[in-house]
């Protein structure tokens, strides 16, 4: 199967690592950063890329555009893991729907375009006969998404609850650890990479709600948006908080929460009690699932990261090359 | 799907009530316990097979043998709940090799089956051009063999380590938060209905070892039996270890473990990290499985239970009728 890669950074960089090293049955025909692409049929030279984006700063050639690869349709599915824009989902909304239109599948990472339109690319997809896949959008490694769709098939999903973004919980768990203030734990996240210059994303709920709203759609076939979510972060939480929480035998954690029964789709500070398997430590993410038949079920796993990240794009690769 | 169900123990009343109660598409066409069966190919009143069960003992007619109905061919898959016999697999091994050679698809809780003579019997079911599932042989409710199979595809999986025996769980749970005697848990564990009058088999780390194998070999191509996995039960564990694996902030937990690279088949005590995802409490299950990609997944979940081991043959039911 021929890929054509769009975005190379940690995503993308982890997903071309690995289809160079693993004999996979997967070829990079093409690549595009937002500085530039290349296109070659017979298979891209992937430490020549690598090379390449450290010396000049991008994959490929200023000439060829992310465009320009998604319209040359030189690859069998598309691997969109550009950034995700949370407000419009460009420019991976024109990538994926162009991508569809052509006949190719597609496999991302990305959150905009999965949370904003996934009704619509999903009947593309069907019209055209290829399959949309994004198992990576949501918990990194954890296989989530695969195992709603085969793992579960017969039970009725009643409820969601997740540690979905790594960042918070890092916070959560350090403050809990080491008695930290919130900025203290905060300054230490980014110190080690796990918190952005500019927090608020993460830190104010909003990766967790988009997350919340991707598997809700996906396990209830409904159309919520991040507008739906009632979403409270975890930046005012105090030391004392933590402390009382702690005293009872119980943690907070930054939990999404989807109920249809009750008309829920919340992310907020939670309070879990100790043995709950959902208390998750450091970056980890976990999610529960409720069910009628198998009861309650969670999933461990690293929510982020190059490689983790690249096993889930893979995972679909491979799932729509064997199912083909 | 037309299904026929023998064994009309917990796991097959869980699956045909379930069958009853939800829409899925699913018939019962025939049902056998070791005490009668019953073949209706227009579909088989489940309450009152139910309430026959409970007046006369068994949920068909003496004269109709399991084997008569899976020699009726009066279905499209088999499922084969009766209670495993751990040294032949019998008579469940024959039951399942009938029903292939008849063509038809086979799903099975029996583990005795599936740990000795896993590999005949799938390639009988190849050859037949019919699917073999055994999902609900391994850690109950939890869809572990589903999501090895498609959840982490290009994944190499390195080790699987997991807490596999409910009662064992429970027993040391409760001379943790109690101060329990081992003696005393045990007797517990049998009061709440746990552990079996007689409780080697779990207690001695037995059923552990059996999934331990089938997982193993469902993993990587092997072919071992019980006879290569080192086994430590639980049942000469006292409180002393308890408390001292306490006071260092971990647990006891009786784990089996699988690393070929080692050439590792384990079952035994085991001590760990109080903040890890596989210290579950009580009689849940959990699996953790180490990837070269994903990194540590943890599926945890119910290990057994009536309507949680149906939705695992369900499940495989749903997969089977959704793939051909």
């Amino acid at each position: 199967m021929r890929v054509a890669i769009l975005g190379f950074g940690s995503v993308g960089q982890g997903v071309a690592r690995m289809i160079g090293e693993k004999d996979l049955g997967l070829t990079v025909t093409a690549l595009a950063d937002s500085r530039g692409g290349i296109i070659d049929p017979d298979g891209i030279d992937i430490p020549g890329t690598f090379a390449r984006k450290s010396k000049s700063g991008s994959c490929g050639k200023p000439r060829v555009s992310a465009m320009d690869v998604v319209a040359s349709g030189a690859y069998d599915a598309l691997v969109e893991v550009t950034p995700t824009n949370i407000r419009t989902g460009e420019p991976a909304i024109t990538h994926i729907r162009k991508a569809l239109s052509l006949g190719k599948h597609v496999v991302t990472s990305n959150k905009g375009p999965i949370a904003l339109a996934r009704r619509d690319l999903l009947a593309l997809a069907a019209k055209k006969g290829v399959a949309l896949r994004y198992e990576a959008t949501v918990c990194g490694a954890i296989p989530i998404i695969h195992t709603l769709e085969h793992g579960l098939l017969g039970n009725e999903v009643k409820g969601l609850f997740g540690v979905m973004n790594g960042t918070c919980n890092y916070i959560l768990t350090r403050m809990e650890d080491e008695g930290l203030t919130y900025d203290q734990a905060l300054g230490e996240a980014q110190e080690m990479g796990y918190a952005e210059k500019d927090p608020t994303y993460d830190v104010k709920g909003l990766d967790t709600a988009l997350k919340l709203v991707i598997l809700a759609n996906t396990v209830w076939g409904t159309d919520r948006t991040l507008a739906d979510v009632q979403v409270t972060g975890i930046d005012l939480i105090t030391p004392q908080a933590i402390q009382l929480a702690m005293d009872r035998e119980t943690a907070i954690r930054l939990i999404g929460e989807a109920v249809p029964s009750r008309n829920l789709l919340r992310v907020s500070p939670r309070i879990i009690p100790r043995n709950h398997p959902l208390l998750v430590a450091g970056t980890l993410n976990a999610v529960t699932v409720v069910t009628d038949m198998a009861g309650e079920l969670t999933f461990i796993g690293k929510g982020a990261g190059s490689v983790e990240t690249a096993s889930a794009v893979i995972g679909d690769l491979l799932y729509i090359a064997g199912s083909t």
